[in-house]
């Protein structure tokens, strides 16, 4: 498939309209973009614009509403309890993000869950909304089940991903994976080429190890039993318990905090039934130092990029590093979108008498 | 190599005696000896009565000095901050945990960070404080640098454990797993029986994939480079960078939020360099719903438990559920101790005018 660039302001102008044209508020839009493009920016694809004409469609089907904001459930110094309501994942992710941060600046510490959500984009991007005020941020949360405990053969946990930022110079640290070993992204692409995918990655309908992605895709897509294996893969001996773990305390730290659907429990076009949290630690006023711990990160980042690199491999990266050279790229030379998201973007144009082309220019 | 079985009681009241005649106090023996027998119990039999001749040897040379206590460098009322001088790393932990608890009683969270520790036991033993007040436990430390980063091939971060417990019935959830893909100790079994070990475990002194665990523990002996694989093990394509990700978590949430030595400055002896964090999150108040929250997980572990299994797998087990398994029988069987510990026991107490095998007979 080609990929064509497209100039990033632009394309943020652009999708910042589009969605003042749902009907969502300035600053609503704004946000809801900022998660889109930092996405392309940060080189995944899959949470950028190419979602853009599902948001489309559900603000037309009406399973988007843009009307509905979070509602305060709960709530003491510390932490507050958000009922989303089915608002858009980033606009409840933003407002949660947002309270937790306010609570951490006044007293250290804030936690916000939020329950009965939907898809909030590239998680580590609320981790980085804490790290840009200097605190350690974190976010989490569940999906519906796709992934197949150890010794089990039915998808009962999300791909339930851990988001972790931390300031650091001259690249914060940003941690932002699944849980489960790959996402269901990487199956797709193998099934789509027919290719046989490495094993360890996912089970087939009886739990067994499998390299056929079609068909895991497939028993996925008709709840036919199998699925995705945890970090660690299948068997103990490399660490599948450990992936599986993982799992479950990131669906502790959603679902269970939050009081919403666990995992096994969303539907399976997950509307409404996602479940989040968002930490801000305000790491200077809990520990006193704020300053030396940037150093400090600072300088075993630095050293873990310096360290000997094994035979055949020229760098090593720290997490958060490579997603810094992406969006350098990416403003520079344009944000890559492919002809089917491009052929997308010029059909929700054309539906809200925009003008796409003459909007945003192909530039490469 | 033959086991032994030891009754509980007995081996119980024998190492607070012996914890006694070191020159700990009453709370400090219990609290000391708790930590070690928690680990036979469930199962850690590393973590163990088997290290009791190190503390042996440390208490005669000097290098454990029982006099030593914790002290508070910084304070708020969320949080605190402590200097360990080296003081046992049991000692130091259940302090720093019961600081986090009696915080997180007042305002519903607490974190406290150790650094200039020691070596603390199982990990899981102070998320399970904790879990015991109806909280949700988390507990991070680093250790000596034993893991190779992606691509790399000098070790450079920890075993870095996660341990986190969370209230459910009737079992609760008790996550503890170093985040790289085995233990230290796994490779010496393969190294002591000749036999090529599983690849993605190790890579040698080039930074390659490697079967030979002989190889990998002479090089972490002689500095020669090489080490222990991350969760995920050597390629990204099996979520490498994850494991190596989550080290690094660990390494903020210990050794950077305490100001302490990084892994890769920690001495090879690792005495007084190691630090630790341990959270207490009073879940009932932060969130409103802590008995409903109690109710929700235990419904999640039973639906896993019950979920189907794989081909040739009678059982699906939640993390921490072999622990609780482990710990019925050695309580009702005794606690196996290999010949070379019933040896090391029974120096330890004639060098303390203790007759061992009056105290604590062999049952098995």
């Amino acid at each position: 498939m080609a990929y064509h660039r497209l100039p990033e302001a632009p394309l943020r102008a652009f999708c910042e309209t589009v969605m003042g044209k749902y009907g969502f508020n300035e600053k609503q839009s704004r946000d809801i973009t900022d998660v889109i493009l930092t996405a392309d920016l940060q080189g995944l694809e899959s949470h950028g614009v190419q979602r853009l004409i599902r948001y489309h469609r559900g603000v037309k089907s009406g399973t988007i509403r843009p009307d509905v904001v979070p509602e305060v459930i709960y709530e003491t110094p510390l932490s507050v309890v958000l009922d989303a309501h089915s608002a858009m994942g980033q606009i409840a992710a933003v407002d949660a993000m947002e309270r937790a941060i306010a609570k951490a600046r006044e007293t250290g510490f804030g936690v916000a869950v939020v329950r009965n959500s939907n898809h909030f984009g590239v998680g580590g991007y609320y981790a980085m909304m804490a790290e840009r005020e200097g605190m350690l941020g974190m976010c989490f949360t569940n999906t519906e089940a796709i992934s197949v405990p150890t010794f089990g053969k039915k998808a009962m946990l999300g791909t339930n991903p851990i988001a972790f930022a931390m300031p650091a110079d001259p690249i914060p640290m940003l941690y932002d994976v699944a849980t489960t070993v790959v996402p269901r992204g990487k199956l797709e692409v193998y099934a789509k080429q027919g290719k046989p995918m490495p094993l360890g990655w996912a089970v087939d309908e009886n739990g067994q190890d499998t390299d056929d992605a079609k068909r895991v895709i497939d028993n996925i897509k008709n709840k036919a039993g199998g699925g995705i294996l945890p970090l660690g893969g299948s068997s103990p001996g490399s660490g599948s318990h450990k992936g599986y773990g993982l799992e479950l305390i990131v669906e502790v730290l959603s679902s269970i905090l939050a009081g919403g659907h666990t995992s096994n429990h969303v539907a399976s076009n997950g509307l409404g039934d996602t479940s989040q949290s968002f930490f801000a630690l305000n790491v200077d006023m809990l520990f006193g130092n704020g300053d030396a711990m940037r150093e400090n990160l600072s300088v075993l980042l630095q050293e873990l990029r310096d360290s000997k690199k094994a035979a055949g491999r020229d760098r090593i990266y720290t997490p958060g590093e490579m997603e810094v050279y992406s969006r350098e790229d990416k403003l520079k030379n344009g944000v890559p979108v492919n002809d089917s998201t491009l052929a997308e973007l010029r059909t929700i144009a054309a539906e809200l008498d925009m003008d796409f082309d003459a909007l945003v220019p192909v530039i490469g």
